[in-house]
């Protein structure tokens, strides 16, 4: 077996999804304890085992999120193949598939078709648009989602052209509550004995990621735009230069931002009518960047870090990757793990952030499957050995 | 109750947190069925409830992630009231906290001074940097683990200032993972008897949701940088300028760039050895944007949205919030729901994205709780009526 013991242990999912939304949704449900089997279409199997830079024979895009699963190949259209998902379909808890509304009724892989034979079975799809609605048959990938949810119209620096969510949050977004969505069936079947059928679609979940905007907007009619690397309600709570590099400072409520201008020699700004309340501060923030960045300016990052970690205030560093990785409380908390390929090869990937008292969190994960690596003994095991 | 059910009806939920990670985690429950008892601190309670923008009286943030709940006052310090909670925990499946590491311990309320009385408990705890770890004391806010986990060195536009996600990410996120952890510890109690600690820390879910960065910078130690509006691996997946505004086209894979290709007149570009390939239309993606663009320049969005769509390439407007809940599918999907506040006031809120096939996906949200507002017959549960 390639997992770990987790939350999970002993459910068993049938995971029919390529690409991202599906296949980190069942990686999460992996890092939880749950066995995966990945059903790969024969020949390439996954598209994004071509998805480069490759590393060693293997796609670093695929390792990624493929981690910890077992892998099979099957024709979904040939009778012998689909006897053998059927089989496996029998002992599982969980279908999952991402393919286009209408994919899987052709095939006759439907939620009404496999609903009276498999009444446990708990059906997860997860699309662009999900499965109604008027949009329901059109294809959206990541930038649709973040294009069409306001996600993008939120993110990134006034005047500038519109930027994306730097990860694919789209197809991550709804992979995470797909797999929040299984945990809970899994929960309810329990009690109840019947599984049924999971519709996430990726636009449904960016708007759920919203924090307040919506509500904000309907309330006041305001719109919300980009806002650069500051918070639309609160400051000071953004990203400030300082004599080298910018440093991120959150101290939001009154009684830090007192702390904080203490802290930077500037107490008379907690004094200053402008800046007195969290309301004045948030209508004055652009003359209050004016004032702290004139202080911060005179001295280097790390120095205002030091300072400020003493005094309490939350503070950090704008890290790339690859200071991320070295970083000892990512270290401590084993989020950066490592993985192998069939080669023995290894990969970094990330860790699994649910931390759970009964399970230890190891800093390893399940290798990365070549496709249809375990075939023999997915079938010995439905089949018997040696037959 | 208040509450719609779905696949956590029958769980209770005991929730301890303030502001936003938290909040959200236990909203995401009460939305698929969990009771959800806000035990807020007497007097002003919730500090959220004081953020505005203000509408009717209540907090538009506030009704935001808390619409659905019950709440009540309970001083954690005072005998009387910690009575009323362990009679709470004696009937609850879950306990959330988002105090800083180290609070609850103080109170006499951490894992290991409940875990004894209460062995079914699942406790759940979200954190900035998580309980463990060299920054576990440390306070942190969203941008503070945006800026820390390199979630802001992929977001925003090359060369601009760096640019936080638009949307709380490193809150929300983190209330996403507690809610799967939640839901995940849920299923494993009914297997195994046995409740437990989660641990979630913000930092660690912004890494869970890079998506292979870590990965492809470790492999091949190129370090990840901002994108503005592209994919890093894939072209063309991005915005580009029309006569009128902003469209994104996401036509990555070969397939779809000839179609794309087709559509637009200019069949030449798919025959063009510099972007022939995937892997040779990410290496001249901005000689493939100069072209593109000078054709898409030449008729406004709405009529390339509708000759694209035709064709089947994924496409979409980067629409504001004002623009998204007049969307037609958002509004099929209920993905823009309504709540109330205690005089009857309406307010907008996200839907819930998980679409579960045996419970109706209603449009109405539970109202937005005033504070303490259901202490007299959340006792009256306890202790008996008119005692």
């Amino acid at each position: 077996m390639t997992q770990n013991p987790g939350l999970l242990s002993g459910v068993t999912v049938i995971d029919l999804t390529r690409v991202l939304a599906g296949p980190y949704a069942s990686m999460l449900l992996a890092d939880l304890g749950a066995r995966v089997i990945k059903v790969e279409a024969p020949e390439s199997g996954d598209d994004s085992r071509g998805f480069g830079p490759m590393h060693a024979g293997t796609s670093t895009y695929f390792a990624s999120v493929n981690r910890g699963k077992e892998s099979i190949a099957l024709d979904l259209k040939a009778e012998d193949d689909r006897a053998i998902l059927f089989d496996l379909l029998e002992r599982a808890d969980v279908l999952i598939e991402n393919f286009r509304p209408g994919v899987m009724e052709r095939l006759g892989l439907d939620w009404p078709a496999l609903e009276n034979r498999f009444p446990r079975l708990i059906y997860a799809s997860v699309s662009g648009f999900g499965q109604t609605g008027p949009y329901r048959d059109r294809a959206a990938y990541d930038i649709v989602v973040q294009a069409m949810s306001g996600m993008m119209s939120v993110t990134g620096s006034p005047g500038a052209p519109p930027a994306r969510v730097g990860t694919s949050l789209g197809d991550i977004g709804a992979g995470t509550f797909l797999a929040l969505g299984i945990s809970a069936a899994l929960f309810s079947r329990e009690r109840t004995g019947k599984g049924g059928m999971i519709d996430v679609g990726m636009l449904d979940c960016q708007i759920a990621l919203h924090e307040n905007a919506i509500t904000r907007h309907v309330a006041t009619g305001e719109v919300p735009g980009p806002m650069g690397n500051k918070h639309p309600l609160i400051a000071p709570f953004q990203a400030f230069r300082t004599a080298d590099t910018w440093i991120v400072i959150a101290a939001g409520n009154d009684k830090l931002f007192r702390t904080f201008t203490n802290a930077i020699g500037r107490p008379e700004l907690a004094g200053n009518p402008l800046f007195v309340s969290r309301l004045m501060r948030q209508r004055h923030h652009q003359a209050l960047e004016v004032e702290i960045e004139q202080t911060l300016t005179t001295r280097t990052r790390d120095e205002w870090l030091a300072l400020l970690r003493a005094a309490g205030i939350p503070c950090g560093s704008i890290n790339t990757i690859a200071d991320l990785i070295h970083d000892p409380q990512v270290k401590a908390r084993n989020m950066v793990c490592e993985t192998r390929n069939s080669t023995g090869e290894t990969f970094a990937v990330s860790g699994n952030p649910i931390k759970f008292s009964a399970f230890a969190d190891t800093a390893k994960r399940g290798p990365v499957p070549d496709l249809d690596q375990d075939r023999e003994r997915i079938l010995a095991e439905l089949y018997g050995k040696g037959d």
